[in-house]
């Protein structure tokens, strides 16, 4: 059993004790322990939280408290947070935070003070996606040649928009605004500070390099007009915010800017708040990691994912996810009980009253039809290409058979499920 | 110091020895220690190899030899191996393997024989994309909604192919035989039965559930034809070879057969040989892990994540991702030093011998047009988009300045990078 404090109970403190006790038993199962949100620390007692868990105002209680064996800091800011995580690791307590401006400023210093005593922060870089752990772990073996992400979720919705709709910055920023995606003063994320601050922590896993924030180069999306993302179409471009990290020589590039980017390129891809991080290393290649950057639940999910892995230490992952198993009696779905949605190519003889009996025989069958291509081919036949609604693979089977039988299809049908 | 003994060094044996030699500074300051790639043990020693290691014929002697840590199996089958790695794991060495086939039968198995002993398997899934790692430690806060992935380079090679150009599928099993993406006899890869045995692989990590491949759904893309192509373009679909574990209740489906994607989701985006897995949680929502399925190099990047990982078992990964530091003495590169390509958006007076005047200044600063687009505006001023060939970013700001000198421009350029 695992005590977890949890010091900031905002949308994302919230969601790290909710998920802790709504996932508990596959949390438990993987964790090989029980993780007990114990207690939130916040500023205000009087504001209304959506969380079961004890809350108090005291943090030093809290940090002063031996059966706390976790500390999870989500109070953002530098100085205090600083302060905070430093007594958490000189109590020997294990400490997780989603806080990147911490690190952005003080990621050394804490490597140096924490020395064995676990300190996580996937939660620190990209939300969801899990990053951090792809590069610490997953690309160990590889020189990174470069990192280019999209890391603000904010401006790649901006920039998004911009493209497909053609809407011009200073009113997609004001949208943005309502829909809560961009803070009232913007330029955190706008400016491009937001996504440097997650660079230079993955250009420290990267290239072990040493920069402060106002060392790189940092270009916000400010500037951008209806005439760039002309420019951007005419020439098959997107454009996104990115963060790069690279190195040439024995030098690293950190820099942060709006780039235009090919469209046949991955990245380019990545749309609206989402994120996605593309890295190339000498030996794998490129890998490209996707996702939500941003969120309650998405973040929290990282940032239990630090405590799982903290409460592993020592035994490594369970061979197949699993410390313990758990008690779902789980079973396999029978083949012809899989429901989803079924494309049919039927060849048929091209004359009248065809279609109607094909769409009795799948009436019959329970089928009903979403959508249709016809198709001519030689000797006066037609190809029927059809798209079910969503049906039970029984009733396709059958279907298929009941249109062979009655010879309506001169070849036997062919099937292919559509995942939509 | 941990010694490697790499059983079979085919393409990806050989990779994973010279790899180790290689990247050998990077990979210990990750590792905290030197991993050794000793011995190899092959069939025929008289074989030519691009490889540096001593290598034998005899298995057993390597598998009794106490100062061998880490038996990597790369041999490929599963009876044989079967046998090969439950020695291993009998004489208390770790074992990595690549090999899904093995996994696909006798993964319960091997999970209880391990018990405490690494056993690890990273490239068995999908190749250098890190997604054992994501799904087993990235996403464990998470129920698993589903899994769909692109698992098999060849099939997705073909189907984009047949897409893209409009190829047939006969025609596009020669080329693909011809590239060496496809096997004489393609059966295994086409007919779905790759995919399957990684699907199963990540099902039990999802899920905790065990099956066979006999007993999962399992369709091939051999029957698919340029119909089926002209529906999916018809209706803005992609056609893939998915793998698909998803929960339904407590029932789970597994199931490997092509299917059309809409091409708005990120899984369809996937072309050519590469693989990608999307994978939904029920807190983090989706994410996506794309790379290269296969290769000497980017499997061997996945094994050697995996020794990296043994070889830092009882400690937890480093905070920045080193145990060590690593004496490169990398550097930041100076802002002006940044090489890339660049847009300028230049307003200018719709007049005769402008456009020369910028050429000729951009000229002097070193810097050539790669191309460019004319918008007019009101007053009879122009707006002139232009993309840079690669230059120096302090040419660039030079060039910005000389411009704005010469009054040629009427407002300060603007300037976006390009990251081709």
């Amino acid at each position: 059993m695992l005590n977890i404090a949890i010091i900031g109970v905002g949308t994302v403190g919230s969601s790290v004790a909710n998920i802790l006790k709504d996932n508990k038993e596959i949390i438990t199962a993987r964790a090989g322990r029980e993780l007990i949100p114990t207690i939130g620390v916040v500023n205000n007692l009087n504001k209304k939280r959506d969380v079961s868990i004890e809350l108090t105002d005291d943090i030093n209680k809290v940090l002063d408290d031996d059966s706390i064996d976790i500390v999870v800091e989500l109070m953002g800011g530098v100085d205090k947070a600083y302060e905070v995580v430093k007594k958490a690791l000189e109590k020997g307590k294990a400490v997780v935070t989603a806080n990147k401006a911490l690190l952005a400023y003080h990621r050394y210093e804490l490597q140096e003070f924490a020395q064995d005593i676990p300190f996580e922060y996937e939660a620190a870089v990209a939300g969801g996606i899990p990053i951090i752990n792809a590069l610490r772990e997953g690309l160990t073996a590889n020189n990174i040649i470069s990192i280019k992400g999209i890391m603000n979720g904010t401006c790649n919705y901006m920039l998004t928009k911009m493209i497909n709709e053609g809407v011009e910055y200073n009113q997609i920023l004001k949208e943005a605004q309502d829909l809560g995606y961009a803070e009232a003063d913007p330029t955190f994320d706008v400016g491009g500070f937001d996504a440097a601050h997650k660079l230079l922590i993955l250009g420290s896993i990267a290239y072990g390099i040493d920069a402060k924030p106002e060392e790189i180069l940092i270009e916000g999306i400010q500037n951008i007009t209806s005439f760039d993302i002309e420019f951007a179409k005419e020439f098959n471009y997107s454009i996104k915010l990115l963060g790069i990290a690279k190195r040439v020589g024995d030098e690293i590039e950190l820099r942060v800017h709006p780039a235009f980017v090919p469209n046949d390129q991955m990245i380019a891809k990545v749309d609206g708040v989402m994120n996605g991080i593309s890295v190339i290393g000498d030996k794998v290649g490129e890998t490209m990691y996707y996702g939500p950057g941003a969120g309650g639940d998405a973040t929290a999910s990282a940032v239990i994912a630090n405590i799982v892995d903290i409460a592993r230490r020592g035994k490594g992952s369970p061979m197949l996810g699993y410390e313990k198993s758990f008690n779902k009696n789980l079973k396999l779905l029978p083949k012809d009980a899989i429901k989803t949605k079924y494309y049919l190519r039927l060849e048929v003889n091209d004359k009248a009253g065809v279609l109607a009996k094909i769409a009795t025989i799948l009436g019959d069958c329970g089928i009903s039809i979403e959508k249709m291509l016809q198709k001519p081919l030689k000797n006066e036949k037609s190809n029927l290409l059809l798209a079910t609604h969503t049906c039970v693979e029984k009733d396709i089977i059958n279907a298929i058979t009941e249109l062979e039988n009655s010879k309506v299809v001169t070849q036997k049908p062919a099937m292919i499920r559509i995942e939509a």
